[in-house]
């Protein structure tokens, strides 16, 4: 996105966040936990720090910067409703990234360094509920055309 | 500092921000580049990026979250001032982290992925007219000692 | 390819052998210089520890360990001589893995981290000459149905 | 070491090998695995691998290439023998890199990258019956000087 983008834009995701984190909340129940089957779980602790993550990006966006978030919304609908109170008065384009779950869980397999069982967990859960305005499918297209795809949609 | 601190905090730096730029704002001149010699130049696009990661990073405080900044004064005074406006109304801990510039120019050395002489360079400029609650010297003490000299400072 | 395979290979590549080098090498012309057109470019202190390291993977072969190179054949069929003359007397699949220039060079923006043009330089020149027991092409075919076919033509 | 040595040398090291195994080897009895205590423990897949692993770094510096090997001796004297013999004809200049463990353990908590325990568990067992040309000690003086003092008993 940001290759493909005239304009300058932050990228930032959920690793981001994740990364940010005390190692400690990384296997805790108060933090993120990765159960063997690919099941991810947040606590308390992981939620507050997520909250203010959230709002932060927002103020960001406010303050003027272009900004691409990639989340994983393992709460589908609801994860999708914490970010539009979050984004209020935003401009927002809302892209899907969809893929085909055995695809997924080749792509996952291939990368080598992620508990396998998270793609297929994820790949529908993750979509239940939330309201896009263009979706994107990785499946048989390649990155940057999915890339160009969303870019085409982005006003600026 | 998130190992020695009894609650969960969110640890950030300029280093996250350059990061989450396009990759072909690292070496532009409206972006970041990084000279021979060390020195360091940013650009109107990026300071308009930072100057709205630095908004982010005091709304995800004033959200709650308890955060390290992580940040380099290449500005010196003028650096903190931005941030001290931006911070206006939350409670902060200054703290700077010294350290002898010739040691400091030999760790650039073994981290062996730096340009060399940004060290050297940085040593004194990013202290110059910058008020500190507190300062820490890593030249003859260990990082973890420095933490936990640093965390006696904070109130929670 | 490690994921697929039964028993347990080591996966050894030219950046395993290139970040084993002095970082003074990377951008030396004794060592290896990226172009901004995406060329790359090896000097005689690189070639001499490349022959080394070569030398090396076919020591570990003929000492037991089933190995995976993953190597970029910058110069052709000269290139596979080379190894061929190293792996005298070992067995060895020879996988050639092409990808359509136009996918590479997008796949080569999609990374974000290489040098634009190198995927489109070398997408031919690597393969000029060699000689190949199995060719796999990634531009539609995904790198787990890549590897499993690779993985098929193994003899263990 | 390889920015003070006036000659290019290849830097490899036991996490080289480790990177270089299967995903699935790490965490497997058979391959290596990491106790929540910091105990390391490696299995016969392993010790295979790493056997052809030496093998091939001692053929590296047969073909000419001077090569600096960091490795921690689990199995101090038994694992120096191992290496003694695979070396056999080469010129080796042994260093011994010691720290205080107390010290130790404060970096391995400052790197937050590594399990709690294992500084402590293994700063005398990897010393234990070790014969060393030169030791170092990181303990209160810096990486630099200590690269320097070793290169200082490097014939060149």
């Amino acid at each position: 996105m940001q290759a493909v983008l005239p304009d300058p834009w932050l990228a930032l995701s959920v690793d981001t966040m994740v990364e940010a984190l005390p190692a400690s909340m990384r296997g805790s129940d108060a933090g993120i936990t990765f159960a063997p089957d690919g099941q991810v779980d947040v606590g308390p602790a992981f939620q507050a720090l997520d909250a203010a993550w959230t709002e932060g990006i927002a103020a960001m966006a406010r303050a003027g910067a272009r900004v691409i978030v990639d989340d994983v919304f393992l709460g589908g609908a609801a994860s999708q409703q914490r970010w539009q109170k979050a984004l209020a008065g935003l401009e927002v384009l809302w892209v899907g990234v969809k893929c085909d779950s055995a695809v997924a869980a080749g792509r996952e397999i291939a990368r080598g360094d992620r508990v396998e069982g998270m793609a297929v967990l994820q790949a529908d859960v993750v979509h239940e509920g939330v309201v896009y305005d263009l979706v994107v499918d990785t499946t048989h297209t390649e990155s940057l055309a999915c890339a160009r795809a969303i870019a085409a949609h982005v006003r600026y």
